[in-house]
């Protein structure tokens, strides 16, 4: 038996980005595959510097897998996803529309909206990236209202990863976007985002208690 | 034998992004691998619509290869790294590491490095991305002054990517960056590249021809 996926992140974050960390991807995607994994973390206290060797970016999560370490979200869901036939299909039509569907997650979607949050939360909340990312959410609101998946007609690793990306943009985008918030809602109930969502939750309310603890 | 590649992008566009439209990268990919390729186009006109089918953001490129379509250049890259070791190595850990690199060019310096670029030609040269552009670019400057490639000692695909992501930002970008520099001039001296950036400047070069023509 091979030894546990691990999934890195920190081991405390205030409790705004609670539910957002992005090893929640890793989470559910491995939830999904039913693959086992176990959570490991580096102190939240020098964050930015105290893990380059592993990201130099000093970013979560990464991820390692026996040999293999693995850094961005989006590398891991591929690495996981060539584990899982869950998370993509085999054939190569099939691999090919999940593929483009998660850099779409990645380089289309979350590059505009990303950016735009970063210029809201310093205050310029209708900034200059507003009219670009309004553009490509009615584009994709024009997909989403017209097939159930990204990809394949079926589950895979790019709905996943392009629900959670617009689970963070949903609160923060605006205008009327009908099919878009459906697709959200119905990726987010599947019960493996509820187990890694609460879990996710869980490991930095424990890390709460731990630090109210007398040393 | 199979059938060639076909890479599409547009008929025309305007001198200023010649020599930088994102089929460039497929091409480069294409040379570095030795994969037999076509080049066919949609018309410049109508470009953000005529197109919705095969890529929903109404941009460019896209790769086909048989009953496989794909868009997004990073996915279309990943198609080709599958098909040709020259590109990503097969071993798991090779692999991974090239996934992650590609994934961080995407996601960690280009999702900061456009949008960037996007305010500044809207007027804001010093904008509210500036200060995290510049400590991104300065954490893989520490990487590249440290190693001759990002994954694997070897080319690989994540090379040509982060070369054209930071080809960019290079002549937008502040600040003194020698490991970055040298690296994009050692990738962009690759046979493959220049013959890519020549294929794609003379592309456009003859489409202004035929526009000359009289109808």
């Amino acid at each position: 038996m091979s030894a546990p996926l691990l999934i890195w992140t920190l081991d405390w974050v205030p409790p705004g980005p609670r539910g957002f960390v992005r090893d929640l991807r890793l989470r559910w995607a491995a939830e999904e595959a039913g693959l086992p994994y176990e959570v490991r973390t580096i102190p939240f206290e020098d964050r930015e510097t105290n893990h380059l060797d592993r990201q130099p970016f000093g970013q979560v999560p990464y991820l390692t897998d026996g040999d293999v370490a693995i850094f961005e979200s989006g590398a891991g869901l591929l690495h996981l996803a060539r584990r899982s036939a869950t998370l993509m299909p085999r054939d190569p039509v099939g691999e090919a529309q999940t593929k483009q569907w998660v850099l779409a997650a990645l380089n289309s979607i979350e590059m505009v909206t990303v950016p735009w949050w970063y210029l809201t939360i310093t205050g310029e909340t209708n900034n200059g990236l507003t009219v670009w990312m309004d553009k490509r959410l009615a584009q994709l609101e024009r997909v989403l209202s017209e097939r159930e998946w990204l990809a394949a007609d079926r589950f895979t690793v790019a709905d996943l990863l392009m629900a959670d990306v617009l689970r963070v943009a949903k609160v923060r985008a605006h205008g009327d976007r009908p099919a878009t918030e459906a697709y959200v809602e119905r990726l987010t109930s599947r019960p493996a985002f509820r187990k890694a969502h609460a879990d996710q939750m869980a490991h930095f309310a424990d890390a709460d208690q731990m630090r109210a603890k007398p040393r």
